[in-house]
């Protein structure tokens, strides 16, 4: 017998426990709704792992699509991050909040093609942008929520790289994006002598930290910032803009430059990996949103801060967002998959991740990023 | 009333409910066992979200530190990906399992410190070079299971930075690795005329994506390969081993080359993802290890796989390790943080990485990827 | 006395010979024309350095600008590569030749603006926008044989990166970039509230390896391909083609992504240093034209080579081509500063470059690099 | 009949003259100890390259090896270039010279071998800690001037790549470090069932820009650095200290940053291929030479600036270093292949850099870069 042969989530939880010698007693409490995710979300479900749920906030926000004051719901388990996150968002918010801006640069899928060499190559490219209406009709007929919006198209001898940008509504889009291409490939094999390699030659470049990300931007692209009071840096973050500011260079730029590394920030992962997990985002793309820069500018002795998250991939239909605790942190964001949602809460992470930022720089100027830790490690 | 003014988890979660007029009934369903994560895991906790957890296996695994079937807790959201993992372990299986190594590096933490310029630079240097065995004694006495292994020092005009690798058992270690490195630096402080600019400079590199990372490695580095027999690759994966080999040459190679990526892998990412949520890691580090290489080469009709991870941030104590439903998902793979359990658990997520691997060429090599999402999407 | 202070090449010459108590009998041996230099290209010149000049070829070259056999001119002061090289152009022409296309991406110069924050670089990006077709004129007044094609805005916070794409024709063309980019930036200054810091704000990117250039192309696009005949691999590379293979995956493809590389190649910078020397190119561009890929596939016996360089500057008119001995080697190529030559010129390089990597991997394959280099440390 | 057969270097500048009828005057002019370089340094030799020689300075550099006022002979073909870093040596001198110092790091050659697979791997690993004396003692056989310092060793499945560290006392190395690489290859062959791939893996990794170099070095590291004072700025540089930090952060930070580089600098690139072209360096080295980092530091009014450079590759034996107008260059520099004179060039490299890259961010910050262009532009 194997697992698969069980039909439901007590039977398969019943085979695990029998054929480990094991109870598995925890991972069987979760809301009676999570049930349908062994059809939709989770093949050979036995259960669910429960993340703590805590949130920080008010973060007073100034977006294009979200303003007001916004509670983050940030699901971690790693001890002292949330009360950071909040004493940032303490401090933008008693400095007037922050200000951010969104841009959506799509979803994308980038297929791998053989030709025979450089000049079979070269007419492939200029097919390609001769048919590109037609392509963008097929992949429009794949679902009501794409549109191809644009095409980069690299070649190196006979492999030839298409980047296909997709818009794809509230959906963070890579189901609908890798369909959409699988029909433009159809397209182009029954049309052309040219063959599809792999319909995902990691030209999206998908789940993976990439210069092409980097630099194209993929998913969306966020820019938030805060000018924090000289004041309010000493008495919320105990330390002064200075400081902040030579631990920014020293770290954000030489540390990372050192490193060879293509985050230039304090900690985005952290801040990134909460909100993914609370708002039922794909996590592998965790990755995605670790890449980006932080800077800081010392204004008489106030702190300018900003962030740029070139790589952002969320949504808020389809993948974990529609099963019951997630919808439930999606409400605590006023979000619930309506038009521009997903451009609301590309604005809530940029803001987020400004608040993780600020906190995490100050705690390394006033020293006291150990001694957190080791507060919470006595505890434990 | 701020949120951190209320004690209680219910406290929070009707203060949130008020203030945002919403009712949260999902998150509010967890095990008893998982309160005491607000002390410890998660402040301001309001609840739990739920990830379904699902197992793929059996997976025969042939390691330093574990041997036999297992069957891998995966905690996703995403459609299909069990599933595939799952075929990727029958089809290893089915050829006589995986081999995997894996070498313990540590966990590092990078201090940056200022000189007035490059000669104090180089006499810091050699301070730190003399006075190694000092500082040993000094991190070993921050707690019984730190020892500091190694360090390497790189410094640019007045700025130094030191990253030191410890040796932290059966913990991924960062807290402690922080509070040690805070115990040198005021070491250092008290005995040379040099400060530390930041007890983290983005010289260990923790949760970003980078060559040094890559090069030195980090945690742990795994190696796991396994050899397909010809007839499972046309049995079980649909396909055979020269197209695979294509795939993974113009995707794993060239695509990653062409996109400035550093992940020469197919989806490391996804599998990180689900195993580190299931088992209780720290979610940022998915960055780290989405990074790395696959390899392919054919044999005969058979094909040679293999996955190397230099930079895998794992530990069975300490962060989420101890939370109800992480326990159960750890028990399954029958780790309990004795000793050798990380690096247990290390070879485990190479293995499985390495059929996530095997089966997503695979798909990409029938042609599937595109139809897979198309059926679940439907089911939605 | 300065060395300044002095108007001739021979009161130069004499002061440094004085100062140093030096003869520099060497450095005097010069073409008379060359004298005119130390107005145009060389300040404080006290004579020339001779760099020898071979010959390799001939290479049977199909491109779409330039056409038949061609002997090019080498200069280098290593031993072994002439011959080297040589033994590639004779291996593709009797394989039929060489097919090589470019495409003229453009010489670009990256400004670096600041603005007051997020909204006004949004607002600055949209006025560049706006106003582009002013920011062509403006250019196209600082020369007649500069066109700005094109234009790429990227911004972090207040830090607003332009990079302008130039049409420079013939000339490699910075320094047309440069004053164009200048006149751009007074109009910009004149008419908006924005300061530009640098007129090179390192987005351009000049001189340096990076993935922009590599991913957006910088100067001349070249690919250059051949299909070596089993025979020939056989008679006179002395080797054959899935040997060949081997050494080029595991050297240009892993060997280059295990050692954090933007050069997957054997040695591009060998053969665009001696072309370069050879024809009056700006030697630090050498850097540029490092970056890129090589491909190979084995197809019977036969052996398919490629190569692709996204990043080579070149030109025909302006810095040293036109020198006395640089346009004696131009001559070699029937290059003469006409229509078309800088395009012809890079076809040349990569045609080039593609002889220089067969002959690298052919002699890596059969073992002979070292006992060549051994042969000629023994003659010296 | 082909060049090759050929034997004088006249007797083959008639042929290329009949062949191309053509007349090529200007490359027979060179001093007549060149003629000897067709049977060292360049192979079908007709002739030479002359590159104008310019000297910039004095520079007052306090090393470790070299101490006192030097003139830097710079070969170059580019206007405005020696001009620049004379201005540059001037400021620094002014303010009291360059403190410079230099590692020896060592040439590395880094061959592949293949195992069976990760086991074998590791055991090879073992194999070659366990014998690493005597392959030290096969290294020393293969010449008098090159010991072996170190190793690196690292795997991915069956590729196994070694880096091998080798001083090569006053010469650069790289033909060295081959002959004695394939002598410890030869040795591994006949003590082993492993084989060797290729002799140069790409984990030297030569002549192409990488991270492993900017972490492991390689050749040379170098760090100079100056104070320039806030007078001198003014004065000489006419300009002041926060500008120049401005322009530094937006450019060699941030600009290199957005354009994914391994070049932290302002034109690293133009002065070591002036320098190398001078002092017959190989020319393909300038690729790694263009990378590494700059930093500045305002100090009330003064500002600090150094250079860090990682991946020097200089010698003064072998390669070009001892033809004609070369060794005229290097006596300007009183270096003659005496003992330690490679880290003294080293040193000199690290001083003339840095003072390049005052005088172009100085340039950048009065906004002069373009109008020095344009002055020589009308010359022409």
């Amino acid at each position: 017998m194997s697992i698969r042969d069980f039909k439901t989530i007590n039977k398969r939880l019943q085979f695990i426990e029998e054929n480990k010698k094991i109870k598995l007693e925890n991972i069987k409490i979760y809301p009676p709704d999570l049930e349908k995710a062994q059809f939709t979300n989770c093949e050979n479900m036995i259960g669910a792992i429960q993340i703590p749920l805590g949130v920080a906030g008010p973060l007073l926000i100034n977006g294009q699509y979200v303003k007001g004051d916004y509670y983050l719901p940030l699901a971690t388990t790693e001890g002292a991050f949330v009360a950071s996150v909040s004493r940032g968002c303490k401090a933008i918010t008693q400095s007037g909040g922050v200000t951010v801006a969104v841009e959506d640069v799509g979803a994308t899928r980038g297929p791998v093609f053989k030709t025979s060499g450089i000049k079979e190559s070269q007419k492939f490219q200029k097919w390609l942008d001769d048919n590109f209406h037609e392509l963008r009709t097929i992949a429009s007929k794949t679902s009501g929520h794409l549109k191809l919006k644009k095409k980069g198209v690299f070649f190196v001898g006979g492999y030839v790289y298409v980047r296909f940008y997709f818009d794809t509504k509230e959906a963070m889009g890579m189901n609908m994006a890798t369909i959409a291409t699988s029909a433009i490939v159809g397209f182009i094999e029954a049309n052309t002598a040219i063959k599809c390699i792999s319909v995902a030659g990691n030209f999206d470049i998908d789940k993976k930290p990439s210069w092409l990300n980097f630099i194209s931007g993929r998913g969306k692209k966020v820019w938030a910032e805060a000018t924090i009071s000289g004041h309010v840096i000493r008495e919320t973050l105990k330390t002064n803009a200075q400081t902040i500011h030579n631990i920014w260079l020293s770290k954000c730029m030489l540390g990372s430059i050192m490193s060879g590394s293509l985050g230039f920030n304090a900690h985005f992962a952290n801040v990134i990996a909460a909100l993914f997990l609370a708002t039922g985002q794909d996590i592998a793309h965790v990755t995605e949103g670790s890449v980006g820069i932080t800077t800081t500018e010392v204004k008489d002795d106030n702190l300018y801060v900003s962030v740029y998250l070139p790589d952002l991939m969320v949504g808020t239909i389809g993948g974990g967002t529609g099963l019951p605790s997630q919808k439930d942190a999606l409400s605590i964001l006023n979000i619930y998959g309506e038009k521009d949602s997903s451009l609301k809460l590309a604005e809530i992470c940029g803001s987020a991740i400004l608040a993780g930022e600020i906190s995490l720089l100050a705690s390394l100027a006033e020293g006291s990023l150990a001694s957190a830790h080791e507060r919470l490690a006595r505890q434990k």
